[in-house]
């Protein structure tokens, strides 16, 4: 198994892609101002890049007789050049918040920032210079980096809104394809597996870097533990390696990501590498469930994400993406022609819909619940329709009694806004998904977004699950599937008016 | 001009010396400590050293998921270790601490730290890590540099006190030899003409890198303003610049030091080449002086430094140095065969003593007074005593009764305290002079000196002209001359023993 991890490995590593570099300089260009201590100015690139800046510096006024201190922060969006990162007392590291502190001894000199930062706008703040002498930029330029082929994406014409929606849809993706599929170029600025199957979707739709989703799928496979399962993430730097973190429904989601991959390249080889892996995954996730075929409540089956929402009851949840995954694994196997696996796994599959509709339906209700307190949630319902539990009619109704019960416990990631948007449309409410996207990713849009972000709760737009929003990422791959929605699914007004007529 | 003061620059660019290179480690090695957030660890070097450093850091725990935040401070003593940077709001730039911000993304990795710092010690404070991972050193080390060749020095024996003043005296020496004799490494790491002058003495004593010396000396006449005025200091990156800071005292003292520099090479090659430059100066001092030959009082003349005690009048003091300076150009014009100038120079020294004696000395006191306020202090005395205004005996009497005279204006720099001494010994007092330098730089090493200060005031130890202690230089070439005085001019038990007897 070490042997088979390590050619994973090394197909992986043989599919790094090149990145397309891009000098950017600022929208406005550059102001000549002479800078003392405390004084600032802000340079705006214009859209949201990702890349190291070049700054050109030189003194004014006397010969420089001290060393000029000065900060520099990189902001992904206007908001953040307000924050005071010394506010934040949050729980991941401050490591994480974009500044660096810089000492220039000689002037004029060319300072590289030699670090990667994700930003539309950089600030650069003189902390000291002396009484002598100023701070003078002379210019100030952006390397850009990205392993996304701008040429490769179809222009798509529709509404005014579908366009902006799809434009930063893309830019999103774009900014999050590095050398892997990062969830965040500002943070983590690595692999995740629940971002991994969203970007994606979001690139068959737009730049068809399969061999970058297929680099991942091998990175996966070649990383993971001694049981043989997935983690929730992969580190590239220095060498390849799997993070110890592992999560229910993060493991089971190697296997649609692989499989979408299939239905997009029909690649069978690498389907053929893969599926014992994928099928690894189930046998894990298997161990979970109790006699009566139901899941553990969340409380003592570990860690299933699917939200941000600390509140969230994940039994119900996990019970759905566990069927929603077996039914893919059935395919890849159909497809190998394993039939008598495939089989197997469709009894298995039968045997959790059959518990799910007994244990976890509320027919009074006529919506799932999920834990001792049968929490109504809509990753509950979301995941239950993605997972085909009832048929497309009584899905339809699941989601219309969601919409009108005010008590469900609620999303707050772009992450599970997909997933919602994804049930609407399986159960054939495309006007409610089309209209749900709208609402919620151009709320973005109308606050001035150019990527969209890792989080985003319209009824509290600075939400941070990190104790403070200075290190919230706003541009997050798991929010990139407008263009997806638009351009695959058909969530465009066109063709919405060609299915009511 | 213009092309005289660019040959000057040439030759003495073509003096820049090699600097020795050392690498060292802390003193008790490595610690392993795993390092979470807000821990630090402090590295000692054994010894003062100017270099660069070089850590290695690797992690520990998971796989690092976050960067590194961290920050390093060089500190030249124990004390700095715990003074806390923020508080400082002195007048000059913050840009002088000594301290660095750092993130690093990949663990292991080695972080050249690539600025120049001078310190004993090195602290290391974890801002951040994550909680999965801790921080660990491997290893650090130092990369130092100097001009002075250690091996050079002549091995002093005298009394364990007086080794020991002169060990100290020569590290600090050293280590504030680069590519000039800067003035301090932490601050301001640049040519200055007053600490050049004592180094030069210390140097002849001990190093005897006079190539140096001439270096430094072609290095202010290059730079001469458009009225041949020397500058206080000399700026060597990214060009060689003279600074736009003028000062009475520090013009002049360009003779001197050129004449020291005679007395010890025998150079009449660069004396010749220099010894207008040294002319212009006393042409330009001599414009301050009133029809009664008496320097304008020090409101009116412009900045003469004499020392850093802001309560100091500089009119006689100013008017001393004049005399000191012109003695010397008497003698660098005898040296070059000009009798007829050296004549004229003396007619005008005659003067200057003669209205020195006449308004600036009170017959009652028997002391020397500046200003209108009649102003009594050690730097007036000491260098009134160091022009010879009056004859050894009288200049013997004039520093007893300043010794017993309560009202003094006292000395706040070792730069200032070295001319005290100087004066003791030229006007025979060599006991006394004995006895105040090994208090008073003995009191340095009792707090724990490897090298002297910039600043030290024995009755407020801490006391800084900048506002705040933080950016204080505890390694500064002003202070480096017990060496030249326990070994040039007989300031040693030995010695004084034998004189006795």
């Amino acid at each position: 198994m070490l042997e088979e991890k390590a050619a994973f490995i090394k197909k992986a590593e043989s599919l790094k892609p090149k990145l397309y570099i891009k000098r950017v300089r600022p929208l406005l260009g550059i102001p000549t101002d002479k800078l003392k201590a405390g004084d600032s100015t802000v340079f705006d690139f214009g859209n949201h890049f990702v890349g190291r800046i070049k700054l050109k510096l030189s003194s004014a006024g006397s010969h420089q007789d001290a060393p000029a201190f000065i900060k520099i922060k990189f902001c992904e969006n206007k908001r953040e050049l307000d924050e005071d990162a010394a506010d934040y007392h949050g729980w991941i590291s401050k490591g994480w918040i974009q500044e660096e502190w810089l000492h220039i001894d000689v002037l004029p000199a060319v300072v590289n920032v030699d670090r990667r930062f994700s930003f539309r706008y950089v600030k650069l703040e003189v902390i000291d210079v002396s009484s002598k002498f100023s701070l003078v930029v002379d210019d100030i330029e952006a390397e850009t980096y990205t392993s996304a082929n701008d040429e490769c994406v179809n222009k798509y014409s529709g509404s005014r809104e579908e366009e902006d929606l799809d434009r930063v849809s893309i830019r999103t993706l774009r900014n999050c394809m590095q050398e892997v599929f990062e969830d965040g170029p500002k943070r983590d600025r690595r692999l995740w597996i629940g971002d991994l199957r969203l970007q994606a979707l979001a690139n068959y739709a737009t730049f068809k870097n399969n061999d970058l989703v297929k680099r991942c799928l091998y990175l996966f496979a070649g990383t993971t533990d001694d049981n043989g399962r997935i983690t929730a993430c992969v580190f590239t730097e220095p060498n390849v390696e799997g993070d110890d973190t592992y999560m229910f429904d993060y493991s089971l989601f190697f296997i649609p990501t692989l499989l979408d991959y299939y239905n997009e390249t029909k690649d069978l080889e690498t389907v053929s590498d893969l599926f014992d892996t994928a099928k690894r995954q189930v046998e894990l996730a298997k161990e979970c469930f109790g006699p009566d075929d139901i899941i553990n409540d969340s409380d003592v089956m570990g860690w299933c994400f699917l939200d941000w929402n600390l509140r969230l009851n994940k039994q119900a949840g996990a019970q759905a993406v566990y069927i929603y995954c077996e039914k893919a694994l059935v395919k890849l196997a159909k497809y190998l022609g394993k039939s008598e696996l495939a089989a197997e796994l469709c009894n298995d599959v039968e045997n959790k819909v059959k518990a799910a509709k007994e244990k976890l339906y509320d027919k009074d209700l006529g919506l799932f619940v999920s834990g001792r307190e049968k929490q109504v949630s809509y990753a509950t319902q979301a995941w239950a329709v993605l997972a085909g539990i009832f048929d497309d009619e009584v899905n339809h109704e699941i989601l219309n009694r969601l919409h009108e019960y005010k008590n469900a416990e609620k999303m707050v990631t772009p992450y599970m806004y997909h997933h919602y948007i994804e049930a609407l449309i399986k159960s054939g409410n495309k006007k409610l998904a089309y209209d749900k996207m709208c609402s919620y990713w151009g709320a973005m849009i109308e606050k001035g977004a150019d990527t969209y972000y890792e989080l985003f709760n319209p009824e509290n737009p600075y939400e941070s699950p990190y104790g403070s929003s200075v290190v919230n990422s706003y541009c997050h791959a798991w929010s990139c599937t407008p263009a997806y929605f638009i351009r695959s699914c058909g969530l465009n007004k066109e063709n919405l008016y060609n299915q009511l007529i």
